[in-house]
């Protein structure tokens, strides 16, 4: 694997498969996308290298937004405030970063490092922390190994900032969701700032080249007509769960996260019977009507628009949208016993104990 | 007016004076006293110097503690965390301070800066920014002067920290109090940090002297047996506002304040009467049963134990206590609109206009 130009055009295909790994959180990446169009057209393409090709003694920064994602759609950052935020990173360190990382492959945070990268002429990092989305920040690989999210620059709209020094990535989340709800409920950031030889340990690897290749996969299915799923489904070892309807939403922004339920009927091979998807900005967990668990996190809860086979976040279910849910496995990173204390079930306050994916079948 | 030392001992006066000057809020100085009495037994008595000795040039930074008071006094400081806090902010700036500040001259933060002007041998200087004590951080005559707050650092007792950079002293006072909720309701800060020139120009001068005075003043009329409350009206050109015993206090801690309301029954020369004073963290307004204002923030409002003389503190108010209350009028910087804009009634979120505490007599 060796590295490669991303373009604007190639941005609406990683848009749209950052949408899908997305887990239905992380923000509607077209806004992340067309950020990241605005400053190519000024400033060029953007270089995607692998993480072999990066050199130990690097400094690497995440750059991405924090927030709830309903907020994040209606409050859309001016481009300059996640530049600003890595600017503050870098002063505060003494020193320049040498390449971005994505925080997580999906959502809006799989588009706005390409922003950043245009923008500053850094290459960007073939990878990510979470293989997916995920709602908080100390739920990455990175974490996994040690590497701590501090010093963590915040940045708003309005010229706000902070820095944060946090004895632990759980303490940083905390002390950094509380400014950015009072921030209005979402900030533009730079953490995690580690060396090439931590990313080379830390990042599951290759995650922007598999957002664009599904985003391709989801495109091309388009282009032919077809619903993407049995192509994904075959593609990432997933199962499609159920196809159905939303007949009830229950959503609130409380926390500085998006918190809520969708219940579905089912159609087609599913008529007559029901499902719930829980989410905490991403799908958490997946059920029956009869409450069996057909999918839980940390493993994938993907949902795409069953007419126009395009991903669907939290914020866009509303009443009579029908989608198709797949699941598909984590990495393997994620079904350690460090991995679920993490972003196991029991972490988002259920009872139920982690079951892979597979399993559930 | 030229420099003086303050020794552990004075710092029994300081204590006294500075609840007083407290209004009720600002935490119980005891702890402060015993945090500086206990570094000034290792490190030394502190020179406090008048505003007119600072040279131009000076770094000048208040430290203090920042949160609810009734956490305050239930989460002590361990005293490493406010010289943590001040160094952090020295690193940030890349420059030592040469004097500190007390950012008011009310309760506990009229004596921690004792206890880090100790530990670092740096001097006092004589003044505040309130000239009393008040509830949110951008509440001091550096703001009317145009001073920011930030760079402000916080830092916590578990080892977290953060550097604030905001658009105005009200953003600072709103990123920064979330944060204090979030470290478990108090935190220790050093901000607004300055220059000599600025300090001579919008500090309150002498109120470090001011409060000793007043401690002095109690000590000597509890020691004469007799209750200081005539002593003081006539010192600071206050009144009596009435003598009552608690019947009801109404307190919660929310949004990182103590806010609440006593309601007292009139004894003594009062008898027959009833009384309200509100508070958030300070005593804001004091009205009779028939809703008569008697006095109103800005103007200050301090209670005395009627039977003990000494100073008593919002947390301190419990069903039966008796109380004499007094009222003072505040710096006149306060009773210009900016003052008032910052502090006045309707800030607090009152309908009634500010009325000087001389015109409802």
């Amino acid at each position: 694997m060796t590295s490669f130009q991303v373009t604007s055009q190639d941005l609406e295909a990683i848009a749209i498969g950052g949408a899908f790994l997305g887990t239905g959180g992380g923000g509607d990446p077209y806004i992340g996308k067309l950020m990241a169009q605005s400053v190519m057209a000024e400033k060029g393409p953007v270089t995607v290298i692998s993480p072999d090709e990066v050199a130990d003694d690097w400094l690497c920064v995440p750059v991405c937004m924090m927030g709830a994602p309903t907020v994040m759609v209606e409050k859309l950052p001016n481009g300059s405030e996640a530049a600003s935020a890595l600017a503050q990173l870098e002063s505060f360190l003494g020193r320049k970063a040498d390449a971005l990382v994505c925080i997580e492959a999906g959502g809006l945070n799989s588009t706005i490092p390409f922003a950043v990268a245009s923008a500053t002429g850094l290459p960007l990092i073939d990878g990510d922390g979470m293989g997916r989305a995920f709602p908080e920040l100390q739920m990455v690989s990175f974490t996994m190994h040690g590497i701590a999210a501090t010093p963590m620059v915040l940045a708003d709209d309005k010229g706000n900032s902070s820095v944060i020094n946090a004895i632990s990535n759980l303490w940083t989340e905390r002390l950094a969701r509380c400014q950015t709800v009072e921030m209005g409920g979402a900030a533009l950031v730079a953490l995690y700032p580690m060396s090439g030889a931590q990313v080379k340990q830390g990042i599951l690897r290759h995650t922007i080249s598999l957002i664009r290749e599904i985003g391709e996969t989801i495109a091309g299915e388009r282009w032919a007509h077809r619903n993407p799923t049995e192509a994904l489904v075959s593609r990432l070892k997933g199962r499609r769960l159920f196809a159905g309807r939303v007949v009830d939403i229950d959503r609130r922004t409380v926390g500085g996260f998006a918190r809520g339920r969708a219940t579905f009927k089912g159609m087609d091979a599913y008529e007559g019977q029901s499902f719930q998807v829980d989410f905490q900005n991403e799908f958490l967990v997946c059920r029956n009507g009869e409450g069996r668990l057909l999918a839980t996190t940390p493993d994938l809860i993907c949902a795409l628009d069953a007419d126009g086979g395009l991903p669907v976040t939290t914020e866009q279910l509303r009443y009579g949208l029908a989608v198709t849910v797949i699941g598909l496995p984590c990495d393997s990173q994620w079904r350690t016993p460090h991995g679920l204390e993490l972003v196991g079930p029991h972490y988002f306050g259920y009872q139920h104990d982690y079951i892979a994916f597979e399993e559930l079948a």
